[in-house]
């Protein structure tokens, strides 16, 4: 089993639900619509947005307006903490203490490394593309030289990251096991509706196939 | 309309999403699931991790282990930022740049107050369990003096606060309308899937029914 990659990294508590295998935190960043990005402003205060994502092999691309202050204090060297949940069911146990969720989430610390490189971008917006809806990137007409001005769009090395993941039913204490409450889990599912055409639609254009069957979430 | 209670709970990106009425900010809250929570480590480094919350009037209530390095933080005296996110649909236009996502969120800066009152703790269990459930509390037994003893409960007054709402088809520049891409919306929905009860539950016990048809979500 892979080790925590730093000790900022490692996951104190319940550590036995604790993994830092690429696989697992690869599939959580793909699966996860969006992230939350954490940052400290000059004030040294925290602050977080929510956003989204994309990963290119063992690289996390974040994208942004240019004129954000989030993304200015990125581009300025602010260390920044990623965090991608999914939330896979409601476990309710006889108890409230003992109540959760099960859930897998990644945390990934890091530096963003703004993107310049003309390929680049290109790479990074196919994939942003790609994670919102799969088929997007070969539908959608990609940036211009002057739209990727306006955008800002930011490389973090998946290194320093660690996943958790909950499964399995609520975990009562013996002594609540015989109390008559029900217990178990609620799974959730996110799915996408019927597509909603924009008002302004060509005549004539039908639903695509990737739309119609997302393959997101 | 209410405006910004500070400067840094002010929208400045595409401030024309921006709410700071209570009643937008208290339904997201109410709404979203769970929160991302934000805060500056010894270090200066930021640090997130996603919980569970709930809101009572005009208090955010958090809770955690008491055991757990974030919320030792918080009750030191640390400031946190709540960002609570619901993703409503998929927008895709014409163009990558234009695709976005029509959602609610809420930025939530506060300092923690432990909650130590013994009717507050309950106030605050009760809440954060029909939070994950409406309903749960009247069924769930409620926490010992020792279980309150091993959890930490944070008070933060929902003040100063913003909210950020995108709805609405998408919005392509003028010259890509002709092009023969379709855009629209795919709404997302998050439903409750069959219950499944625990391995261990007590035969003749069925599904109640704020777990059959859940309020939530």
């Amino acid at each position: 089993m892979p080790e925590a990659p730093t000790e900022r990294a490692r996951v104190h508590r319940l550590p036995e639900r604790a993994a830092y295998d690429r696989e697992t935190i690869e599939a959580i960043l793909d699966e996860a619509l969006i992230c939350h990005v954490a940052w400290t402003d000059g004030d040294g205060r925290a602050r977080a947005l929510p956003t989204i994502h994309a990963r290119v092999g063992d690289t996390l691309y974040l994208h942004g307006s240019r004129a954000a202050r989030a993304w200015r204090a990125v581009a300025g060297g602010a260390e920044v903490c990623v965090v991608a949940t999914i939330v896979d069911a409601l476990v309710l146990a006889r108890s409230a203490f003992h109540h959760s969720m099960n859930y897998r989430s990644v945390v990934l610390y890091g530096h963003g490394r703004e993107v310049t490189d003309a390929d680049e971008l290109v790479t990074a917006a196919r994939a942003i593309t790609h994670h919102v809806l799969p088929g997007r990137e070969a539908e959608a007409r990609m940036p211009t030289a002057e739209e990727f001005k306006q955008t800002i769009l930011f490389a973090i090395p998946i290194a320093e990251a660690s996943a958790k993941v909950r499964t399995g039913p609520p975990k009562d204490d013996a002594a609540d096991l015989e109390l008559p409450i029900w217990a178990g889990l609620v799974p959730l599912e996110t799915s996408g509706g019927p597509p909603a055409p924009s008002p302004d639609l060509l005549q004539g254009i039908a639903v695509p196939a990737h739309v119609a069957q997302p393959r997101r979430p």
